[in-house]
């Protein structure tokens, strides 16, 4: 779905990154993003950032888990793995050298919707850099007598899962939450795995990296023009656009699902549907996850953790994508406990919808102070930065820059957060547990 | 040890961070930390961040796991716990409130030397934080009622390390690679937490944290003169000096332990001496362990996992104190590979330190390059400058900048790191496994 969103302007569109400012060659100077579509179609955003020397390197790559062909559900986990492991002239060994000459810490993450390229490095070092980092998508080698060393790694990946029961549960929820293919873990299957060829490699990424459905961010110590021109030069000849990815909601299977396993925490996750990122209600959502999980006077640390001590571990999360919205929320505590813990958490995820459960100005007020103290650093950070560019762009279409956020967190008031709780539906929940015995489930909606 | 280190100067102290800055009322602007020792006692670092809005903040106290009595141990991660749970006129739910609405993200990690209360918040916010975070330390209430869930918490803590096989091995590595009371697990143990009576809880901290041995650094948005004058009004009254720690460095059993588990993975983990911080030879221990670990090109990586495809997982990691240094390797892996990958490993430990395996110049710069780029990432988090200005302290005396970190590793050639290894000593090392067999242990040092 996401992963076709073509770029649709031409490589001299050069736009701010607030939603209010005209659009244009100008600058918004005080968000300091830019936002251009280069020739081949992929788009790129540069935020300077001063007083800071790194600069962080984010780029997604439509060829996520999502993406994966139903019988080779992990090849992008092999993707992964291969893109860090020679390209262009250099082979494995030769690549990694040239980038750890520059003091560049990279990674492959593989998410849902693209294979993510990242990295922080000193900003003098990426005009040398860019090259490097270019080829991995451009040009990987998939040398023959890397893929079975790749393959092997990958499948011990996904047995060394088996000794994180908490990770292990986050996969189940999310198996189970989502419909398929966008519920699928980033380790991918053994099935899969096994099933690649060394050609479908090659030939699959080729098929699959393109520019368009493409996004890269730099943020930090970079210059705009300079960066977009080097890129302009580098991605010449790229052409094309990734996959348009559907699915059909009504296909996830959500409810109760138990791993029985003499693991000695039980543990405990639970999703619920929320506002995707662009709907009006996503910002009161966030407020309202940050009374329920956002400091130690959450609701949550509260009532799970702190009154009853139930258990060492407890959260709710929500994230966002660009038609959807989820809430995570986890607890981890022993055999004993976990019926009671798990009564709780679903209590108080309902509670905070009734009237008598409503969030109160004082808690409003905490939840959006940590809102806006957590936006400040996250901002100081060029690699967060970046990752939150490349994430704003794929859920809105733009950047958003700090002073945005912000102003959006401002206009806020509990009654909006109230008002939205109360006419927000959860779906459909979904609830995962491991552990020596079944929970028993007593409500879902 | 450590702990007990006492500023010996008065309040107007004010010296630069470098070691050849002359003493004095001076400040090195380039630098920007600033060093004094408060009336109480305590030492204080301060460093401004240009660009930054935010402030961290580190305060580490001489109350840490190596300060538990031997029968007790466990009850610093208990006052990790209760600190958080009110202080001075404010009950648990009124401090957490106060915080939040301030929204300062805190922790109180335990560590060996010292409980550390960590702060992350706007610097506009500091002024009015810092009553809140001082009474933490200086009026905990540890109210009766927080005890028990408390004590369930920190049980709980341990009996989840059990799920977590990654986690023990390095617990029991630590344990039986250095002599008690420095060897302890920071979730404590068992019996130690079941016997703490709350009494003890509140005497023993009375008579632990003390403003000789603890250190509090600011990095970030901060003003020295004002965070420094309001300190001393808020710290008024506090005297004393924490305990005095000792140990025995010969009676650490070290050598070979394997807990038999049927795990899916088998987790292995090595620890060898190194030079401590103070010593000539810790930067080039430093630069020797980036080249066995630092970067994608680095031996571990090239030799264990990409070549030989043994495990998904492998890293070296040197840390230093005061008075010790230690390299911390690890690899997990499949019981197949099991003995291959523990073979390779420790071949890799040894063969840095020979002719033939001597770092080369490319290594070298690869190396450097690494080190001092992370240098800068690190130095653009103000909570990561905090914590590294506390850590200099403990160990150094002074908080360093991150230009005489850069020029230290600028001054250092391939020779001198060769030099160094040829001429170190890895002490008795220790190796300790988890999975389903023994291994092989061919050599010890």
């Amino acid at each position: 779905m996401s992963g076709a969103r073509q770029g649709s302007r031409g490589p001299i569109d050069c736009r701010p990154g607030t939603g209010i400012s005209p659009a244009g060659m100008e600058r918004n100077l005080m968000d300091r993003i830019v936002t251009r579509t280069l020739s081949c179609g992929m788009a790129l955003l540069v935020e300077r950032m001063s007083g800071v020397k790194s600069v962080g390197l984010a780029w997604n790559v439509p060829a996520g888990s999502a993406h994966d062909p139903a019988d080779r559900v992990g090849i992008s986990a092999m993707w992964a793995e291969l893109l860090l492991r020679g390209a262009g002239e250099l082979d494995s060994r030769a690549h990694a050298d040239a980038l750890d000459k520059l003091g560049v810490s990279r990674g492959t993450p593989v998410e849902t919707f693209a294979l993510g390229v990242s990295a922080t490095l000193l900003g003098s070092r990426l005009a040398d850099a860019l090259p490097l980092i270019v080829d991995m998508v451009r040009r990987p080698r998939m040398d023959e007598r890397q893929i079975e060393p790749v393959r092997d790694l990958c499948l011990q990946a996904i047995e060394s899962l088996k000794d994180d029961p908490q990770e292990r549960v986050q996969v189940m929820l999310k198996e189970r939450h989502a419909p398929a293919p966008i519920n699928r873990s980033s380790l991918g299957t053994v099935e899969g795995i096994s099933a690649v060829k060394a050609d479908e490699l090659r030939e699959l990424w080729e098929a699959r990296a393109k520019p368009g459905g493409s996004v890269m961010a730099l943020a930090g110590d970079v210059d705009a023009d300079a960066a977009a021109k080097q890129l302009e030069r580098l991605l010449a000849g790229w052409s094309g656009a990734g996959e348009r990815l559907t699915w059909d909601e009504g296909t996830a299977p959500r409810g109760y699902v138990h791993e029985t396993d003499q693991t000695n925490q039980v543990h405990i996750a639970v999703a619920h549907d929320g506002p995707a990122e662009k709907d009006e209600g996503s910002w009161p959502e966030r407020v309202a996850t940050a009374v329920l999980s956002g400091g130690m006077s959450g609701r949550l640390f509260t009532e799970v953790r702190e009154k009853r001590g139930l258990c060492y571990s407890v959260y709710a999360s929500y994230g966002t994508d660009a038609t959807f919205g989820r809430t995570v929320a986890y607890v981890g505590t022993t055999p004993e406990r976990a019926q009671e813990s798990l009564d709780v958490l679903m209590g108080e995820i309902m509670r905070l919808r009734t009237e008598e459960g409503r969030v109160t100005p004082e808690e409003f007020q905490r939840a959006v102070v940590g809102m806006k103290s957590k936006l400040v650093t996250s901002g100081e950070s060029s690699g967060a930065r970046a990752a939150a560019l490349v994430r704003d762009y794929h859920r809105l279409g733009r950047g958003r820059s700090l002073e945005e956020m912000t102003a959006r967190i401002d206009a806020l008031k509990v009654e909006d957060v109230n008002r939205h709780l109360r006419g927000s539906s959860l779906g459909r929940m979904t609830i995962a547990t491991i552990g020596p015995q079944a929970l028993k489930v007593k409500r879902e909606t």
